[in-house]
């Protein structure tokens, strides 16, 4: 149990600051964060949480973490139902707080987008299916090899949570104009539920590719660099 | 004494450059730092100043902090009230200085809202007083987390600071739209002395919400995360 | 076998996370990552792969390291060509995929500039080909100094690719407006293959320049600060 | 020798890295690095040659560092002569490569304030006289602070240079639209000698100001932390 409320803080707290931070801070004319500030957002939710959590769970927060590291063979089969119910409700949870906060702005009339994920007419800058795919498969198998090689028994000590924090930054420097950036299905369901759109439409995209990303990576991990 | 000496510096670096940022830099047009930099400011002050004097004092800078280790059950009671009085003289030492910097600027009027926290009102973007309690709490009950999770044993060494101070900015680039980010009472207070407006009636909030918040992240963790 | 596929993947990902974020997200109006984001996505690119295969291949990820590294004593004349040609197939790749990616986006006509590198008509800034030399020249050595310094045996254990990414962020910080910043000579061919321009004409310079420096690095790093 | 070479490099880095991105990046319409990452740029110069020469020299790169360990008791005096001309030395020559290279952008006419040090008329948003040195003395005493307590045996090992370098950076979100920041007399020196404009007759303060602060860090450090 404990290390499923591990697991359930920590989504929670990506969703919260990352998603937040996108809905309430990023397009502050003159002062807004904008992408970039929502970039380090996200990744400052995982270094956070990994270095105070990561010792009791592993510090997924991601239901395709989970499953990339388990085809990586580092993550045992029997645990992966109950790390991925924990995200997803912690996910949930979260974005109903964000729906809370939001909601008591002057002038509230609809959340919009609600920081969902989405391709074609929902791409934030107008990208295609195809393209949605490619980039959410690369960017989760790249961000399974950094979480693998850099959790390494031969790699330094303790800055697992630094490279892989700032790895989902440099995810979402990349692709949030792409598909506002999932790499993480339960980010993509939980936003989704409460966005105005279609998104809920589109939101099989964002299990299917980061997840085939994610096991993508773990293949390519234990069959390239863990071989002697 | 030389640990109320080290919470004095904090927090006086805290409020000084956290605070000074936003009052000196943030505006500028075309080149100012806009909320991300102030986020990052503040997230320095605590890293920067936790790895100088952290192991003197355990580095809180912040009243909250030391009520939430306390509930957390890694503070000690009879240590609370110099702790929080040395935090507070701290904060309005800074914001003095603040003062006299930005009063030496050519065509000074008046301090404006001196990066003081506000709701409703004196919101930065309009957020209700639910919405400000929401923030506030939700916020400063992971920063607690993040504060007894990664400085726990069983957490990498030395990355304490670096994942508390980022903690930190992280929390500014969600909240400062909101409330323009408290989660410490002290830096509340000192601003709020200074500023022109009627923020000084609003202080309450952000001793209340911040302080409740850290407790219930002192007890979450301890319920959760500490029993074997 | 092991340490050209992690030169393959880390300077795919080099190209991959470093060009895309300009191509994709530094120039969307108002929330778009400016070059501050491209100088942050190339330097974690580093950063991250490093942590991650570092204690694989050393980390190279780009010619002029690797033939700096020979400078300096630190890197073996047999592993040059295999890690070179790894390093250039692995940059090509990344620029087709990012092309298969552009090219869905609604109303794709041309990839343009590509974050390919130039100087005098091609430079982002208008700097001349002596100003791009110097720059590449001076940037890589210093580059070379960092990495040479920091991964010495008596630097502080584990930081090196901390130092290493935060270096290439640096370089990036400066010299963007000057060449699109090269200092990596497969980043530069490889975009060049794809762009819109004369940007194939130029792409010697970016590979001289920067061996150039890194070499000039690697010997003075030898010459000052490994005699005892 | 070694000592002093690591310190002209590292000062050159400072000035190249630092006032470099000022010059070349800050201000280009919608793509600039703006003050934020001017900051970060002139942070991350003293945090990757502090992990690269810092094992040989202590890296200082700073002639206010050099004077405020002496007064701190951590430098021995014979040594300060030496390192403050190898610091000014690395300074000049870092400000006349950028001379170069600026010398050589389309269209050039003058380096205009070449990101040197100045208050009243010369300070970024017109800060007096007595702002400036206030500024300046908090700031540079701080600096020395981390620098001292960073460092310190019971501080987390390793972790001196980047909570050093994320110092610096926190210190110019502060205050570089009250002074351009300096905290460093060699930097100040090395760009009023080349910048159009009365800096050089403002220098002094950038001298005295830095360093007393320095001096006063060195002194509270002494005797607030140190003793048992």
């Amino acid at each position: 149990m404990k290390k499923l409320f591990a697991e359930f803080f920590g989504t929670f707290w990506l969703v919260f600051g990352g998603c937040g931070s996108a809905i309430f801070a990023a397009g502050i004319p003159e002062l807004g964060i904008g992408f970039m500030g929502v970039a380090l957002a996200f990744g400052l939710t995982v270094l956070t949480m990994a270095y105070a959590v990561g010792h009791i769970s592993g510090g997924h927060f991601n239901p395709a973490v989970s499953l990339g590291l388990w085809a990586g063979g580092k993550f045992e089969s029997k645990d992966i139902f109950g790390y991925i119910v924990a995200q997803v409700i912690g996910a949930i949870a979260a974005a109903g707080v964000l729906y809370l906060i939001v909601s008591g702005k002057s002038g509230f009339e609809s959340v919009g987008g609600f920081a969902a994920n989405g391709y074609g007419d929902l791409s934030p800058d107008g990208y295609s299916m195809l393209s949605a795919i490619v980039a959410e498969v690369v960017l989760t198998a790249f961000f399974l090899l950094v979480i693998l090689g850099s959790t390494n028994v031969r790699a330094p000590k303790g800055f697992g949570p630094l490279a892989i924090g700032l790895a989902l930054t440099l995810i979402h420097l990349i692709s949030i104009p792409i598909t506002n950036t999932s790499v993480n299905p339960a980010r993509s369901l939980s936003q989704a539920l409460f966005a105005d759109g279609a998104y809920l439409s589109q939101v099989w995209l964002f299990w299917v590719a980061p997840i085939a990303g994610a096991v993508l990576g773990g293949i390519i991990h234990k069959a390239l660099f863990e071989k002697d």
